[in-house]
């Protein structure tokens, strides 16, 4: 048996946030592929949104998640989806992370090459992010994302710099458009305010975010839940080195206190790997709904104890 | 590293098949134990019940069950629950199956550990069933369940022979009774039918089923599946030596064409042990929503891919 030598992760977001038949199917498409683990699946009904991470060498990791975004192409219908998380398509984003013994060369290669298979046998149009982009223009996902899947799809339609990367030049019409991309680790995680006025939310997400002054590597908007009667910020770190998860949080909670607001709960989204959860406080956890297998490092152990017998 | 030498299945049935967010958490409960893996999850808005698959040692396996339980409780409300599928409880039933090296004498004791935790620490009342019932008069699930939920409370308040093996003597508010039990590995599957009209469906199922003169160690009912319009005639088979899959799935067939039918699709419904899938046939299959991980040995052997080392 050959060792557990390369492993990628993958943290494909899928347009539905409801419908537990759906999110299922989802799930039972990727782990029909041989080889791949599903660590994780995060499932929110306001976001309208299911994150699924998972976990594998490479080819099955690529084909497990090929297989997902078919079957969300056959169950989700953009045009009757509304959530407060932006989104393209019925799979939105498809993000390949470098795990161990995998070069951020070898996941823009997987992005493409899935980015293909999409465009080709799936009919939906892919664009490239982040590191497997073809084009700075594009390269982030806000830029592609900018005025939703309509935005897109005007200047998919009117501006010649805009073709996709794989497909039809125009969004498939139940599954919209997919992006594909290559990037470094990212934490996503939600504060939930005890407020349902979501401006405040957006508002201490114009503090916190890098692109309006706040800090470096952060990225935040601001949403309404309204199942829960709370606001969220959301947000991601793209450079937890630069800011940590706790010095997020806590800027978080600093403007919140400064608004008279408590904080009722936190959530980390998807996978995280382990030395982004230095230096977090007991605090920050203890809010948190968050399970060891989230921890990707903590997911390749449980499968040491499972197998009883794991080389990696 | 000790080999995995001793591997136990449980199928826990939840009422809830429509709340994605739902499901996952309770997937979440699970996998937060380390040395399990779920397997397999079958999610049904119109049965509104999840069944997930999870194996592992024994101990992790009824820790994680036992945590699914409690989360099942703080997030389901019966009182708000109405689905197709007959049960009693926000975690319905609790089975435990023998699988390598476990015998069943061992899953009676983790049916009645189990049990006895979801009584004292959740306060839900618990009846034991199949082999590891205490009273022959409630040793099948049909027994405790007639007349649902409210039918049980009513012998429970009435019937001194019908206090619970654990917990309290009346229904928990919004959980119900759970039951937990130990059994031989069964298979679930149904057949849907191309029409609305549940009541051929529940003809049919007292065609095939053994207590109405049908096949040997065949369960069956009739239940109209509203969101897709169709009727569904759904099985356990409990011996299926004696009648095995395809025998059944063929029965149904014959009734369902006798009465100018035709068969939409079937569903095996959580997990299945390979030699129960001798002499099924590709019509059969192809008919069927069928995922690899569903046969036990598959995904124990998908674990061996994995992890490039697995000793079993």
């Amino acid at each position: 048996m050959p060792m557990l030598d390369c492993v990628v992760q993958c943290v494909p977001n899928f347009s539905e946030g409801r419908k537990a038949e759906t999110v299922a199917a989802l799930v039972a498409a990727m782990r029909s592929v041989k080889g791949v683990l599903v660590l994780h699946q995060h499932v929110d009904p306001d976001h309208h949104r299911a994150v699924l991470g998972v976990v594998g060498r490479p080819e099955p990791v690529a084909d497990a998640v090929f297989q997902a975004v078919r079957v969300a192409a056959s169950l989700i219908d953009l045009r009757r989806h509304e959530g407060v998380h932006p989104r393209v398509g019925a799979t939105d984003v498809v993000p390949f992370i470098p795990s161990r013994g995998v070069s951020m060369e070898e996941c823009v290669r997987l992005a493409r090459s899935v980015g293909q298979r999409i465009g080709q046998e799936l009919q939906i149009p892919v664009f490239l992010y982040e590191r497997a982009s073809t084009d700075p223009t594009r390269k982030n996902l806000e830029a592609i994302r900018r005025g939703g899947l309509q935005g897109l799809a005007r200047r998919m339609e009117t501006k010649p710099t805009w073709g996709p990367d794989f497909g039809p030049g125009v969004p498939h019409e139940t599954a919209g458009v997919t992006l594909v991309g290559a990037r470094h680790p990212l934490v996503a995680f939600n504060v939930n305010l005890r407020t349902n006025d979501v401006a405040v939310a957006k508002a201490i997400a114009r503090k916190v975010r890098f692109s309006t002054g706040g800090l470096p590597g952060v990225k935040a908007i601001g949403v309404e839940l309204r199942s829960r009667g709370l606001a969220q910020v959301s947000l991601n770190l793209t450079d937890y080195e630069a800011t940590p998860l706790q010095v997020a949080f806590d800027a978080v909670e600093r403007e919140a206190k400064e608004q008279g607001l408590e904080i009722d709960s936190g959530e980390i989204v998807g996978l995280i790997l382990r030395p982004a959860l230095q230096g977090v406080s007991q605090h920050f956890l203890q809010l948190t709904r968050f399970e060891p297998t989230q921890v990707v490092e903590t997911g390749l152990e449980e499968l040491t104890v499972n197998s009883g017998g794991l080389e990696v």
